[in-house]
């Protein structure tokens, strides 16, 4: 597909920070190395889980090219740089583009609610700026306006928008951008609770932070539902499930470094006010994981 | 399974009325038998579909016995005695199980909100007063009141209550049923816009009102899931999905009623203060059911 | 006010039962003789605290008939006479016309959600039956729909609909219906816990239960307001915030029958499936009763 | 009230920008002195109207120097120093203090939703470094997290954590504040259209971009509610109540520049992705101003 880099399973590392809350690139080079080596189809650094809007523009743009230096072209990448000004945006997408990656992920950011030709002319204005290819991102939960079929219908006017991550939490949204937008638009799932449903609704991707501890359950449910399988889809889906609620509910930067450390390797430290997970519910994440093993 | 007397399509039908805004037994028979022979595998009167609230204690007995006559034991079926008051659910569930029903769904309706503990103890005098199982339905938009899976978990502790309908609208819900009930749990969706999802996640059946208008379509996809094929399932959940939001979205006595009118077949009428669909919607309707043939 | 029957503290008795679950008139005939000696201005029987829709016809028309004997003309009554069809609407709008009531009360019941021109249709139905005034009631907790002022309005046109319960808890669409309807709107307040926030706003009077309980209280803070003393009406509406919330939370009918006994009254038994109040939560009203003497 | 300099009406002036989008500081002391000669009783520079989440680190420390400066004292100022990280909140709060404000507000800005714990720690931290007092804001449509009354309660065991902004849309949650932290507790109201309503319920003051366009109604209603008269108070915020519903719904700084220039005052320009009101929505506005005069 034109434009259109991504299938499967696009991985979310976390930015991992050291004793005195800076960021420690060398770790997050580490991090991504096993996201590649344990089969992940894209690698996704600056979302939600990379805590990117707790990061001065100095500190995004060196976890930008890190992620560049790391992955070598093994994978494509997808570099977050939403911002609340059009400004700003511009110029993090235009870093990214030169930094070398392959696409750009943005979500409208609203402290104050945009109205729809607000959030037009604002993807226009970074579309216009950039040659690499946008993935819209939509979730109301996280930017406080939800883009509706139709607005994102208006997006993909602009050449380079082609992509279009989901996250509003309602499957249903899936059925409608195929209705709105075509039976081949690129559309990928960002709820990881809903991994199944969105596969069966024709994703083609799955946008998640589970491949930081449970790789392998990640890609085989994208290898059934490849073949077809829904019995094994389906089988595979419910054996994660569980560990999918619980870093959603826990928020994703807290509750994959408290599973990296679980599973002995270092998740670094988190920028206050975010701080770890009480013991109780690191002592559940335990079990979840030792389940699966 | 045991005291699981239901797998597949469960349709729903209207409940018909004639110029007078009484209930039409002959035409309700006649919508019956359509039913059945378009390969329908259960049988539910007197569901939201066929206004059961609407109706007069008499009237719903006089439904339930034509249910009884016309199907003739060749399907299964599922007979609605919700009431706000237990005593009269236990009125109702009794004539259903002398009529010959084989199982009866009950929804905790609720003008006044009602605890944990109420529902259980309606639920539990309900059900010892008959023998047939009983279906609980957890709809919160229409009772007002929305069962946790933990809640389920009390209310499956009473022998024949073996059957769960979901209609939350969340397909999570349905993960978390089997995560709470165990894998084996006899869960049927009622939301019609997520019947793939809930096939995926592992329904036994759907409950709803489509067959009365696609039947074809209905049990196709119920098929494509049985084999496993996801790929076929989805391309079948896609062509009948603008059908089924339509008459989700008009209220399905409505949209059924109009529907089975463009269809050459005759509905009846409304029951006031239900009033058909108003021209541009049957429009809509008529548009909708010409592209599916 | 033409055809305006009501100003002030409207008392809503509850229904009680005996030991058998049937209605006990005398009793509520005792309870309806409580609230007039007290000094509420107006009776609302068969509202939601006299859990109407639990009632069978019969039910509801002998206690219309008690509320008129024992009141004797000496308040004005207000009959809920609200159903889910419009022919059982008009039969007991128009048996409480008959019985003497000043005004019935009817809220848009609907299981299946109905559009405007069907709740226009529905409320224009029953005035033309009757000749005594209407109270249109909204509370879309309740009814499942929520109209809007502009659907007001459309009400209004109809000669004896005259006056509106709000009980949307959302005290800006009391701004809204003075706006949309005029200063002198004849508007009550329904929801307990912003009876000052109302009274501000300028509503006409307070549709409450909690006159059962602390009618004092209720009558004072009618009087500060009407005396245009806001400091006044502050205090004594803080006195009673806990216990309006109290009993709005625990829901209206457990909660009174609960309170009447602490006041060593009789309060009678509850309707199945609705149980008394756990010890715990009556030794929490206690306490707050007793904070008020 | 000690460490409480704030009562009456506390005035949003917007941040303008040039044509460059830059700030245009001269501007905005021209907008803080009308402020201030029309009778505000407080200053808030760096809120939600005057996009401080818009702004660059050395934006904020210019706006906070340039309010200082202006007001030279006149009246007590209140800056916003909220951010994500708890040590940008630090910083910027301990800028506003040796820049002489009276005292800063903090909103627990969360893009990952913050645990109670963690909300007490930032607070905790932030407050350790400064001597003036802390407003802790409550806005769950902004900040995405909403502090219980309870979590307020241990905010206001911090020492200088003094003052409560509410935000949240209810007006009851202004009676938890008052039961759980006293009837002395200092909170204010910040949503404009239960101005009238939290008055009624003691709020202290009245935070609010209003008074950019129609301040002698603002302070009118203060001077009303000082009186404790009721009649006064609903009077003239039933006047004011259209203006301040339609700034609210478009977005204070698009609403509060448009209503300047239709006063003849330059308003300056807003930073993409904001855009200013469209036409029609201008026209609207200007028929609301032209009526209150």
């Amino acid at each position: 597909m034109k434009n259109v880099p991504f299938k499967g399973i696009i991985a979310y590392p976390i930015t991992p920070f050291d004793d005195h809350e800076k960021v420690n690139i060398p770790l997050f080079k580490h991090l991504v190395e096993r996201l590649i080596t344990s089969g992940s189809h894209g690698l996704a650094p600056l979302g939600s889980t990379g805590v990117m809007p707790y990061l001065s523009d100095e500190e995004k743009e060196a976890v930008t090219e890190a992620t560049i230096e790391q992955v070598k072209g093994r994978i494509p990448t997808l570099v977050g740089v939403s911002n609340l000004t059009t400004e700003k945006t511009i110029h993090h997408a235009r870093f990214a583009e030169k930094a070398g990656a392959d696409a750009v992920m943005i979500i409208p950011m609203s402290y104050w609610k945009l109205t729809d030709d607000e959030i037009v002319a604002h993807y226009d204005a970074v579309a216009g700026k950039i040659s690499i290819p946008i993935m819209a991102y939509n979730n109301p939960a996280t930017s406080g306006v939800d883009m509706s079929p139709a607005l994102l219908k208006r997006l993909f006017e602009i050449p380079n928008v082609t992509m279009i991550k989901e996250s509003s939490g309602d499957v249903q949204r899936m059925h409608y951008l195929r209705r709105e937008l075509g039976e081949d638009v690129a559309f990928y799932n960002g709820s990881n609770p809903l991994a199944l449903a969105a596969f069966s609704a024709g994703a083609r991707g799955w946008c998640t932070a589970a491949p930081n501890l449970i790789p392998e359950l990640n890609i085989s449910l994208y290898n059934a539902v490849e073949e077809g399988n829904l019995g094994k889809a389906k089988d595979i889906f419910y054996q994660q499930f569980d560990l999918l609620k619980f870093i959603v509910s826990k928020g994703l930067p807290r509750a994959v470094k408290a599973g990296l450390s679980i599973l002995g390797e270092d998740g670094g430290s988190l920028r206050s006010p975010l701080q770890p997970l009480i013991e109780s519910e690191s002592e559940e994440l335990k079990k979840i994981l030792s389940g699966l093993r």
